[in-house]
C-alpha cells in the first residue's frame, strides 16, 4: 500500500483465479444496512466465487465510493471485511477510496489453484450426481419475510453474512466435474452448468435441503420459490461421478457441512426437469436477472 | 469468461503489480461524457499506475454499474477500452455488469515486473535529478477552460484520452530510483515521493514543460495553477542519479517523448521548494484532495 500498485509474488506452479463484482446502495444493499455485515458479505461473495473454482483465497483489493468521509461507517465495514479476510488468510493488498453519491463497493479477490485442477462450469458429464452443500432458500426467505429475520437470527445471518464454502471448494479439486456457487438461485445457476457442459439434468424437489423455517411457516408456494429460484445462499452446487459418493459423504462429515445429492446429469439438450415428490415434472420460476427481475 | 472466476498463469520469476480505482458519473466524469473516450480513460489511468511501478500491463478486469442495459453506450465504452487494451497487449479476463443509478466503473489492471526491479515512491535519494515526461497542465487547462478544448483538439485529448506512459515505465527499470504518475498534480504527487523517501526537493518552475496553449493565453496565474497543481496529466514523474542523464536523454529520443529535468532531490525533511525564474521561492496551491477539493 502507498505506491501506485500492490505487488505480489505468485507461487510457482499455481494458477491465479480472479473475480470481481460491484455492489451499489439501494440495489444490492439497503442504505441502512449494518456496515459490519456488509463488509463481510462484500468479501464473502467473492470468496464464494473462488471456492466455486476450487481456488484457495489469497489476496483482495477494494475500491469503495462513499458520499462523505464517513469514518465510523468505514471502520465498521472494514472490521467486517477484515474479520472474514483474517479467518481465511486473505491479505488486503490495495484499493481506492473515492466519493460517490451512493455507497458503492467493488472488490477483487484473487486465489491460487494448482495448474490444471480448477473447477469449471463446463465439466459436467451424463450420469454425474448433482450435489449441493448446506441448505437453500434461507437467504431468499429472509429477504421476502423480514419479520422472520427478527425471530430467527440464523436466517438473517444467511442473508447478511453468508459463509463462503472455501474449504469445500478446495477439497472438491479432483472430485467434482463441474461447480458453481448458488448466488442467483438453484435453477439459474444449475442452468449455467447445463449450458456450458451441454447436458441436461433431473432434480428431485423433495431432496433439496432447505432452511428449517419453511416447515414451520407452511407456505408451499413461497418455499418452492425460495428453494428453487431464490438467490444469495452462496452454497456450492457441483456434479461428480457416482463412484465419489463415499468420498463425498466422508468429506461432509469431516467438514461438518451437509452435502446432499439432489439429482442427476443426463445426456442431451441443456434442459432441467424438476420432479415433485410423486416423480412428476413441476414448473419453476426462472433465474434472477441482474438487469431486471425474472428472466 | 463465463465461469465464476478468470484464470491466469503468471510467468515464473515475475512479480504481479495490481491497481484498482472507481470512477463515478458526476464526480469523475460528466453524464454526457463520450463513452468511447471514457472507456479509454478508465483503462488508461490504471495502465498509468502500472507504468509508474515499471510493470508491463497484461490483464484487466472490469466491474461496471449502469442505470439500464444501455447497449449502445456500453458498445462505445468497450470500443474505447479495447482499442487501448489491444495497443498494449492487455487481455480483458473478467468482469461484472450490474445496475446502478449512476454509471460507475471499476477497473483492475494487472501487470508483470521482474522480481526485485519494481519502482517505488520510496526510492528517491539526495542528489537525484527530478524528471518528468511530456508536458504538464494541459488536462487541467482543458478542464478549467472548456472553450480551449473546442479550439485545440490536442488539449481535449489530454483530458479525455490520456496516453499512459507504458513503454517509458518499463524502460525506467534499473534507471529511476523512485517514480509516480502525475494524476493529482505535480506538487501533490512529488509530495508523495518526498514523504515516502524522507527527502526534500527543489524544482525550478521555469523548467517545467507545459502545454503550448499557455503561452498564447497569457494568464500567468492560471498557468501556474495548472502546471504545478493541476491533475489528470498522467505523465511519469521520477528521480534518477545524475550519471543517468545521458541514458535518459537517449531514451527520450528513442521513445519520441520529452523527458525534462525540473529539479533536484535534497537531504532533509520532506519539504518542496518551487523556485521562480529569478531563483526565489514561490507559493503554490496544494494537492487535489479526493475527499473535497483543495487540501
Amino acid at each position: 500500500m502507498g505506491d501506485d500498485c500492490a505487488l505480489l509474488r505468485p507461487n510457482a506452479g499455481l494458477d491465479l483465479a480472479l473475480t470481481t463484482d460491484m455492489l451499489v446502495e439501494g440495489r444490492h444493499f439497503a442504505a441502512d444496512a449494518a456496515p459490519r455485515s456488509l463488509g463481510h458479505k462484500a468479501l464473502a461473495v467473492n470468496l464464494s466465487d473462488l471456492a466455486a473454482m476450487g481456488a484457495a483465497p489469497r489476496w483482495a483489493l477494494l475500491a469503495i465510493g462513499l458520499p462523505a468521509a464517513e469514518e465510523d461507517w468505514l471502520a465498521q465495514f472494514s472490521a467486517g471485511l477484515f474479520a472474514l479476510a483474517e479467518r481465511f488468510g486473505v491479505e488486503l493488498i490495495g484499493g481506492d477510496t473515492t466519493r460517490s453519491p451512493l455507497r458503492t463497493i467493488s472488490i477483487v479477490a484473487i486465489g491460487e489453484v494448482p495448474a490444471g485442477v480448477a473447477l469449471y462450469r463446463s465439466g459436467a458429464r451424463a450420469g454425474d450426481d448433482i450435489w449441493v452443500s448446506g441448505e437453500l432458500g434461507g437467504a431468499a426467505l429472509a429477504l421476502q419475510r423480514p419479520e422472520e429475520r427478527t425471530q430467527l437470527p440464523d436466517l438473517a445471518r444467511r442473508l447478511h453474512e453468508p459463509e463462503p464454502r472455501v474449504e469445500l471448494g478446495e477439497r472438491l479439486r479432483g472430485i467434482a466435474h463441474a461447480a458453481i456457487d448458488v448466488s442467483d438461485g438453484l435453477v439459474g445457476d444449475l442452468g449455467h452448468i447445463l449450458e456450458r457442459s451441454r447436458v441436461g439434468a433431473v432434480i428431485d424437489y423433495g431432496r433439496i435441503p432447505r432452511a428449517a423455517a419453511f416447515a414451520r411457516i407452511g407456505d408451499a408456494e413461497l418455499e418452492r420459490d425460495c428453494v428453487l429460484s431464490g438467490g444469495d445462499d452462496y452454497e456450492l452446487l457441483f456434479t461428480a461421478a457416482t463412484d465419489e459418493r463415499t468420498a463425498l459423504d466422508a468429506l461432509a462429515r469431516e467438514l461438518g457441512l451437509a452435502l446432499t445429492r439432489i439429482g442427476t446429469i443426463e445426456a442431451g439438450a441443456p434442459r432441467l426437469t424438476v420432479r415433485d415428490e410423486q416423480g412428476a415434472p413441476t414448473a419453476y420460476r426462472g433465474a434472477y436477472d441482474h438487469f431486471g427481475g425474472s428472466a
